[in-house]
């Protein structure tokens, strides 16, 4: 039994967060998409505006194109009068020049013909066939928006590290863009250890289970803009781990799950030794104690615990802030509700316990069962978090969910 | 001028909810995806279990498989020794069935070997060649995952309508199951109208803008769990808006943008009202009053305004919670921060005001430039609310920002 490793240093979760901080280098890869792929996506370069938005200037509303200072005085007891030359639907331009007593009616877009300098409202108007009464004068500039008014030629609409949301995504379609160089996301290797671990889809021998981690953190991978890389479940010996390791550090970034908790199977870390530098394992939450995290090569390798539960917390928790770093997603926003406690739970002393929870009626139901269990998160709306001086939380005490998506 | 319909009756933000929630049925079509790609889809079937997990008695700690009566009675000063006849290692199983006076080694996961009842952890253990002196007793089923512990055979484990977050991929992979069938993903027609738009790609002629909302709509839609069928721009003709919908309504959504202001140009809504009916026309909300939301055969069709942040903007509040209910998803919790607003903001009367606010040092700055202006929104990190009764609110004065993603 003298080969069995003890957890030398367990971290505190805010210090396992700054190791793994310290350490990600975000990824520099970069590649072109349409921009209807690209939701979402990091802009990897900057967009200088190549044309005026508006590229002309527009009519903002219906009405009819006149020359400001003609409808000076105008009133609905004392009108002005303009001759209706030309009448211009959306997407109709002129190729008259405005002359003095004249209007044409535009439509809201419409470019706003030469000669004319602002827009009469239609409802400030009364038309009776070729001519226009003006019942309320205008401004130069009224309702129209000028050429360049919402880009520039010229101007930085976006920066590089820009994450591409809805709006970002309609700015490059109004400058005419059909494609983004974004960052590529980081491709991520996925490795169950073990040799009771079996792929879904086939029957289980004796001693088998199905492999849950790979799926779930398969999961966790896809929601925070990674691309995961499923790989076949490796025995748990050191020659294997090694051959693994060196054939798959050319990912951006390798995740074990199973094997690194304490036991004479525990030859993860020992592997990780040899190859490179362990930052911590061991951190002071449940569950999910034994979670490892090492450089190699300066690509992070990170060992989750076997269990389901432990395992798909601890890549909430750790794992999910380590991925969007490298993907230069700005931190997660964490939504959360305040409800009451549904009945009283008791936490382990030394380690601040994260608690799954399910809401019914604004109050938080504990869930967990144990950390073997998978079911203890399928149920679970969120989790709380009792820090390592908390005991006990009473009934009806005030929480803080965290919500899970 | 007699052709321009005035807004018959604006609604308020929640009247317009109300009618789109009534108004929308859920999607009925299903699918078999694998359920590595069944990442947030809506679970079709009632999923039973057709296995217990675990499938057998498992050790949940690295130790010694016994027979708990025997280490009764077991201390430091008094151990109880055993007879080591096997060591298995995680993966493996045993053949034997334990008898009086021995163990077995095993790692966590092991299955328990026949004839034993408990697992005594390695740390109460001192080992000496074949045997193993037991420290301190263990009561039957100590350190032991019973079969079935975490799922029973025949069990429902995940309800229709779940939403298939990473657990619930865990527990399907923990049953083995390579498919799940879920609800299709709603197919909704993108559709701009108006002459003057051009194709993101190609050269712009005179008086053409590009296309921008066609692709923020569809980067709505594809966040809320649809699937976007970009369209041609259509001429905002009565004829053409007319073959639009007959072509178009076999989608199980149709979204139209621009061409639902009022003006000459605006034929959709009797278009539409040829075909269905109008739950509504014009909303009391700033930016955004001419969007109509009507059913067409029992299908939503939307006429979003043609300004793009107004689009966008309402495509947030309307479209999106449409979307959801459609493809079944759960409603969209809300990301808020609380912050102090930077600089005093005036609202115009009699509308709800939705004012696009970057956050900077914890201050709300107001970012909104115009309704047609796309870089409105392209710096916000989310929206104020402005009440309809609300006229002013002053510099320094805490804001609830509804944040954008």
């Amino acid at each position: 039994m003298s080969k069995m490793t003890p957890f030398k240093e367990l971290v505190s979760y805010e210090e396992a967060l700054k190791r793994i901080h310290k350490s990600i280098k975000p990824i520099n890869r970069t590649e072109s998409v349409p921009i209807e792929k690209a939701l979402d996506r990091v802009l990897a370069q900057e967009i200088m505006a190549n044309m005026s938005v508006p590229p002309f200037h527009r009519a903002a509303m219906d009405g009819y194109a006149v020359k400001a200072e003609e409808t000076f005085g105008a009133s609905s007891f004392k009108p002005k009068t303009l001759k209706l030359t030309e009448i211009l639907h959306a997407g109709a331009s002129s190729n008259e020049v405005l002359d003095k007593g004249e209007c044409i009616q535009v439509a809201t877009g419409s470019p706003v013909p030469k000669g004319a300098d602002a827009v009469v409202m239609v409802e400030f108007t009364e038309r009776s066939d070729n001519t226009v009464s003006i019942l309320k004068p205008v401004y130069p500039g009224a309702n129209i928006s000028p050429k360049g008014e919402d880009v520039e030629e010229g101007q930085i609409v976006l920066e590089i590290g820009k994450q591409l949301f809805p709006a970002r995504i309609g700015v490059l379609a109004a400058l005419g863009r059909e494609e983004a160089t974004v960052y590529e996301k980081p491709r991520i290797a996925v490795v169950p250890t073990g040799t009771e671990i079996q792929e879904v889809g086939s029957p289980l021998k004796k001693g088998q289970i199905y492999d849950v981690n790979s799926y779930t953190l398969s999961s966790i991978i896809t929601k925070n803009g990674a691309i995961p890389v499923k790989c076949k479940a490796v025995p748990d010996t050191a020659d294997e781990l090694r051959t693994t390791v060196k054939k798959l550090i050319h990912h951006d970034m390798i995740v074990f799950s199973g094997g690194s908790s304490v036991g004479e199977q525990d030859l993860l870390v020992r592997v990780v030794q040899e190859f490179g530098t362990v930052l911590f394992h061991g951190i002071q939450v449940k569950p999910g104690k034994p979670t490892l995290f090492s450089l190699i090569r300066g690509k992070p390798v990170f060992g989750m615990p076997g269990y389901p539960t432990s395992c798909l917390l601890n890549a909430y928790l750790l794992l999910a802030p380590a991925i969007r770093q490298m993907a230069r997603l700005p931190p997660k926003i964490e939504k959360t509700v305040k409800v009451k406690l549904a009945k009283r739970v008791v936490s382990s002393t030394g380690r601040a316990q994260f608690l799954t929870v399910k809401i019914r009626d604004n109050q938080a139901y504990p869930v967990f069962k144990q950390s073997g269990a998978i079911t203890s998160m399928t149920e679970a709306d969120g989790y709380i978090i009792l820090p390592i001086n908390i005991d006990v939380v009473e009934k009806n005490e005030e929480v803080t969910v965290f919500l899970l998506d």
